[in-house]
């Protein structure tokens, strides 16, 4: 089947949930949050909410059946339980459906001969009319461009980055901490068990999806290794593969199998694999979403050589510590250019004027822009990291307007006027003040087109590891 | 001099400060932040403020100099600019003064002839009347016991954790943060330049003070290798000592020069002195502070195998691999213990039933306490890390009470209730409302005598860690 029919996943014209309730919102996952979300993502098709009670939900009515939908659909969704999975199934093949998400679980993944059954003969009525299968047991589809979605609160905007994620509560995080780090998605897929489509077809989808210029994978296992690794080589040599393997350890192996029921595989064997096509390999869920807010913010290979700058004598050896223990090189600035940054600061007391550099004492009077000017125009510096250490600062609530804020927009005036890259980090978080304040800086700096991090470690790593991704695209010719 | 007059620093029974502002506060760091500080923290002694302008602040006279104060002074705080520091000096010497704690930078850490000179001679008319001093170039002392504090916002109450911090930014940051986590100090030192009290002086200091239980020192370098190592030998066979050193690398080694004059030395020796004495080695702040949390909170070895329990299948495989990664072991239970998990919940849909744990689909039904308690009668497992992935859940607002404070009650109740070490991680934080949630929980955890970490990942190391630390421990016959 491979990509046949996914078109009608990303792009449905009609949307039927199977599994909504007409009592009042429990908050729960299930039909009416699934509802609530396409309402809230804009979806422009026609929305018709299933259950067998019949009735009314946010001003559209509630059909008894799939068959009692006047009509056409292209797209259900399953929120039932799975005892009555097999005969929705049925009922979309009489109606001409051409996909099923089943956010439904209670199949292979239990490991038991019913579910396993149940599964297979789904999937077989569905095969036998052409319908896609989504799941069962997942999150299914989040594409903001058509106003699918599986969530209300996940951003309406579209962007570059397509997400393949067995995981729903990963798929879940992805979709809202990358967004709230600037990170626009063409469609994110929660796939499960993968009994129809799965992490191969998903692949080959986004390989060829013009709207898809970065592709996410979290993988817990897959179903065919040698046409995996095909698609995944045709993938990587199109646009960059970011790819979060679990089920490296045995326990970690042991719930994917239980999870998703995953074959995990050899580790080495992917990590050969991985290198090989150079798709870029990361371990956390944090680094992984790291490289999605690194490959849409960087467009050009930056170099390793890179100028630190912060607030904080100690935060400052920190960062030269953990920048160079990544593999970034922080070469100490020649004399010239220390002069000319003591010269703009008047008094060195309280600062550290070489490379990484802290301006703790001088920061306010000077500001970063002057400092990043002299940085821009010093030809063995690449790129640079400001770090804004929120922990640090005496009173949170007088402080921000005053200092951070100007600081701020200081680096982000410096990123438009002098061209050369600045990657921001907003670190040692502790009040509550602390975090809305990092989640209004960051929405600033990715406005501005600025990566942001959250340490000077996930920066580090996140741009060593997209500059040996750059070189080795050269090497490969790709 | 080594701990002599130390006891006048940490319990002075009257503070001068020198440097305060009659202007309205302008919220920097300065004189008059310590003295908003000193109060706020219950200084029980006499506060003195000094401004040659004299006048009053928050009802207390001000002093036009340390000579004019009527009664004794035992301690002064300089905020004064460094031109005016060697004349405070010999006023203090006239005073009777036992110890000067610089904020004041602008001496040896700039590396010009003057500063260095300046420190000289500061430190040659202390010494020649006893004075003890602290720094320059450093935010000082925090000692709740007796109200002495560096910032207002410092808690009040008193606790085992001594910290040796030449950085005042990050003595600011573990103050701040390491207390948000059930952290309680018995003092907290940054000693800056270490013109006379250094690192060393102060291991000794601590290693003999009944208040202190555990010692945390982050160090740029030492100034007299054979004295420290001695002090830390004899201070790590009496206590628990946690070791971040910095300046590992040549950046942060330039850095460290810059900052407080500090040479960092080689990192291997250091690699062999710390294992050598048993001392804990920690890389980055994070991992500091994981390291303080778990000494204040486990006081026996706790074995290194583990059940996991959360919510969310992707989270609990990433649970799996991360915690092996780090050095812990998850055994897969046993099918009996199995059939009965399985026969608490009722279905296993949407659940892994094994170890690691997902409970997704039933927690809320079911809940964690009886789960915990099949754990905690398996012999085969060490201890339990519960993972609240906070980031996954439908709509913060809604579900907090419903679930997730559930949940939480359920494992103080367990920890409380069943005798085997619980550990928690509260992770995926993306919205405000998150982190505002984790903050509460937090504290609901520690007051039950729980401790709390960021990830999977910094609760295995830091359990390992501790694990290993125990193990050495016993080898060493200490």
């Amino acid at each position: 089947m491979s990509t046949a029919n996914l078109d009608a996943v990303f792009n449905p014209r009609s949307i039927a949930i199977a599994g909504v309730s007409t009592k009042a919102g429990h908050g729960q996952l299930g039909g009416n949050s699934y509802l609530d979300a396409m309402i809230r993502c804009g979806f422009k098709g026609q929305l018709y909410p299933v259950n067998p009670r019949g009735g009314e939900m946010r001003g559209i009515p509630v059909y008894p059946s799939v068959r009692d939908i006047p009509g056409h659909v292209d797209y259900v969704v399953s929120a039932i339980p799975s005892a009555g999975a097999l005969q929705l199934t049925k009922e979309c093949a009489a109606k001409g459906v051409k996909a099923i998400h089943f956010f439904t679980s209670g199949f292979s993944e239990l490991g038991q001969p019913e579910g396993i059954q149940l599964e297979k003969d789904v999937l077989s009525v569905a095969r036998e009319h052409g319908i896609r299968v989504i799941g069962p047991n997942c999150m299914g589809v989040y594409c903001p461009g058509s106003g699918v979605s599986f969530l209300a609160d996940l951003c309406s905007d579209s962007g570059p980055v397509g997400v393949i994620c067995q995981s729903g509560g990963n798929a879940i995080y992805v979709a809202r901490e990358a967004a709230r780090r600037g990170v626009r998605f063409s469609k994110v897929v929660s796939y499960g068990n993968a009994s129809d489509v799965n992490e191969t077809d998903l692949m080959e989808y986004m390989a060829d999806d013009p709207e898809t210029g970065i592709i996410m994978a979290y993988i817990e296992g897959v179903k065919d290794g040698l046409r995996f690794k095909k698609a995944l080589e045709r993938a990587a040599r199109r646009k960059p593969v970011v790819v979060l393997k679990v089920g490296k350890s045995e326990s970690g192996a042991r719930a994917a199998a239980s999870h998703t029921g995953s074959l995990a595989g050899s580790d080495r064997v992917w990590d050969a694999l991985l290198h090989q096509v150079n798709a870029v390999r990361t371990h956390t869920i944090e680094e992984w979403i790291d490289m999605a807010v690194t490959f849409s913010f960087c467009s050009k290979p930056m170099g390793r050589k890179v100028a630190l700058l912060g607030l904080g004598g100690g935060a400052t050896v920190l960062a030269g510590d953990e920048a160079n223990n990544e593999g970034l090189e922080i070469p100490g600035f020649p004399e010239e250019m220390r002069r000319r940054t003591a010269a703009l600061l008047g008094s060195e007391a309280g600062t550290i004027i070489n490379n990484p550099m802290d301006l703790s004492a001088e920061a306010w009077k000077v500001g970063y822009h002057p400092v990043l000017k002299v940085f821009s125009e010093y030809e063995d510096v690449d790129f640079s990291i400001v770090h804004f250490s929120v922990g640090l600062i005496a009173r949170p609530r007088e402080l921000h307007a005053e200092i951070w804020d100007k600081l701020l927009d200081d680096v982000v005036r410096a990123h438009g006027d002098f061209g050369k890259p600045i990657v921001v980090v907003i670190q040692m978080v502790t009040f509550s003040e602390h975090y809305a304040w990092m989640v209004q800086a960051r929405e600033k700096c990715y406005g501005a087109g600025i990566p942001v991090y959250n340490s000077i470690r996930h920066a580090a790593r996140s741009t060593v590891r997209y500059e040996r991704y750059s070189q080795r695209r050269l090497e490969l010719g790709t």
